[in-house]
């Protein structure tokens, strides 16, 4: 979303808001894709939103496509979410509550430590809404963007509570999973489900493409898993020097708990110690196998795993036939085998709905497995 | 497929393949996925197949779902596949190379060095099909697993070339693309794409696991990056001893260079080299951008991308509007946002449908970009 702030061309505008009597206000900070579809979500539930950004392009923008009502900054505003770039969400945060004096503020940085060490009014709740891209612009905004998705909630001990129930509330209004952590724990966690594991998969592929100079063929040998593994590494860059500045102590720890445990590999490899390389693997099969899918999911959710070929047609006329039978599919992937292309397109629907998908399937000649997800 | 050998109890049998005259012969060894899909595909392009393993019912299964003509071993074969595990790929090849006196032998162990050091039979060529999965049973055979697939051939010196044009010639009728290297590269680049990322995504997963432990919220954090990279470490764990002994020397030294790279990025992280970062993350990027996808795509193949979101139905409107449309689906990939579960689906169609595509999408409310595959 570029560089943002409160910006002191934007003057306090009201664009046609006419008989917006009663509802409540809130303010925006930085119109991109974040900000825009906090905007969006908002209005989609009643309430007025105003939007500041550095750049009155990209107001003018997010007016345009419906994230805010208007340009500018509202002093009625009861809430104002601070949606730059990480670097300066703590200078724009402490900003807003010079210009809010009476507002909750609260912010979308990705690492938390460093905005609530610097930013300590009570009024002020540190934010992380996992869902997006920091780097994506406001014509991608989403008024549902944040359903189902988990938005980490970092109070202080000198967190005014009221102000902190009044962020819960307002973000879980958008359809988001509120979790709250301590600043520290977040950045630790992040750093070992998302930034170390992307510095990780950008070392492998750059080891790859190393090795592909020197010998074209390797890359006819990188099947699926490899690019299941690599495909994060594909993702722009440009946020990746500020997170790793800000979220620097963590990431190293995780760094140094990665290499610790690669060494440990290592030493059971060269032993030849088979019963501590299938105790690891089937550790980590066991918590992969595990992993919670979307939590948006319906209760009885269930995973229907089918086996097909990359070959044209054979996914097409799976979800075509789910399609037409009106299932409603949740999540979908596809699990690559080690080697090769072909896979097992995991689709999870309804519970309700797999007998009836597992009879269609099978009268098209298609194998498939079910099981209720989370078992 | 279990172990398996030249069995002692497996007579020559000819059940039932009357009328099969003039076709060629080959032998299987090995009723797994692998040997039932090779015996499948040749039995497709009009050879006659007979198949042993050490089970008697896996070789009758292998017969009744049409994956061989008949059980036991037929003196009169051409060509023998050894398709049984990895670690007894070398002995029961050489068993065959005795039993077969003028027959070409050819492998499938995912390791060649191992074998090709044991097995130097100017008649032998060591072979690795990159496809499926040793671990399945024959029940998923499938005459065309190899239709696309690259087939790793590694001939030695010492190697009849008429037996490795045989071995050539006959898998790529199977359909694959046959791919000539020496052993130890073969097993360098196999470690660098395939055994080394396998192991580093089970350490991710464990070390993600234990602070799990201390920590459920972990988990929720956990978004479709994490799960797109630890993804393979779902996979079965049995293949994996034998692996890493078999490929030890390799393995250990894509470990080590690993460990160097990650260490370099500790080095960047600590010192804050935005620059170095940003060119590391860059390199890694472009090379993932530019991995290439399906060998089998068509040669005018383009990418389609669309915003979704995992909202139920998603998914399935658009890849039923493309069945509707009777556009063929080559590959479909979900390339989710580092954080969150907004993702982009990447469908890879025939570039000459990329039109009516983009207008179909577009009339349903989808936004979509299309850039040729490979650009």
């Amino acid at each position: 979303m570029g560089s943002a702030g409160i910006v002191g061309s934007a003057a306090v505008v009201d664009a046609g808001d006419e008989g917006d009597t009663g509802g409540r206000i809130a303010q925006v900070v930085g119109a991109g894709l974040i900000g825009g579809s906090i905007g969006a979500g908002l209005r989609a539930r009643g309430w007025s939103v105003a939007v500041a950004d550095l750049d009155d392009s990209r107001c003018r923008r997010a007016v345009e496509i419906g994230s805010a009502d208007r340009s500018g900054y509202d002093p009625a505003a009861e809430i104002v979410f601070v949606a730059v770039p990480p670097s300066s969400c703590a200078e724009v945060s402490l900003e807003a509550l010079e210009k809010f004096p009476s507002a909750v503020v609260t912010d979308v940085a990705s690492v938390k430590r460093v905005v609530v060490d610097k930013v300590t009014d009570a009024r002020f709740v540190g934010g992380h809404p996992m869902a997006g891209s920091e780097q994506d612009g406001v014509d991608g905004s989403d008024p549902d963007m944040f359903v189902g998705a988990t938005w980490v909630l970092t109070p202080e001990p000198g967190t005014d509570p009221v102000a902190f129930a009044t962020v819960r509330s307002v973000v879980s209004g958008l359809g988001a999973n509120v979790v709250e952590l301590e600043s520290w724990r977040h950045d630790q966690l992040v750093a070992l489900v998302s930034h170390v594991p992307h510095l990780t998969a950008a070392t492998l592929m750059n080891l790859a493409a190393v090795a592909a100079d020197e010998n074209a063929t390797l890359l006819r040998l990188a099947a699926g898993g490899f690019r299941d593994m690599t495909r994060i590494a594909a993702g722009g860059s440009a946020i990746w020097p500020d997170i790793c500045a800000e979220n620097r102590d963590a990431i190293l720890d995780v760094l140094d708990r990665l290499q610790g445990s690669l060494t440990q590999i290592r030493q059971v490899v060269l032993a030849g110690d088979r019963a501590a390389l299938l105790g690891m693997l089937e550790n980590a099969r066991s918590a992969r196998v595990n992993l919670p899918g979307r939590l948006a999911e319906p209760e009885t959710a269930a995973e229907v795993r089918v086996v097909v070929t990359d070959r044209p047609g054979v996914l097409a006329s799976v979800t075509t036939l789910l399609g037409e039978m009106g299932v409603n599919i949740w999540d979908l992937e596809i699990a690559h085998s080690a080697e090769g292309e072909r896979g097992v397109l995991v689709v999870v629907v309804d519970g309700a709905a797999t007998e009836a998908v597992r009879h269609a399937l099978g009268e098209r000649g298609f194998q498939c497995s079910i099981r209720p997800v989370g078992s």
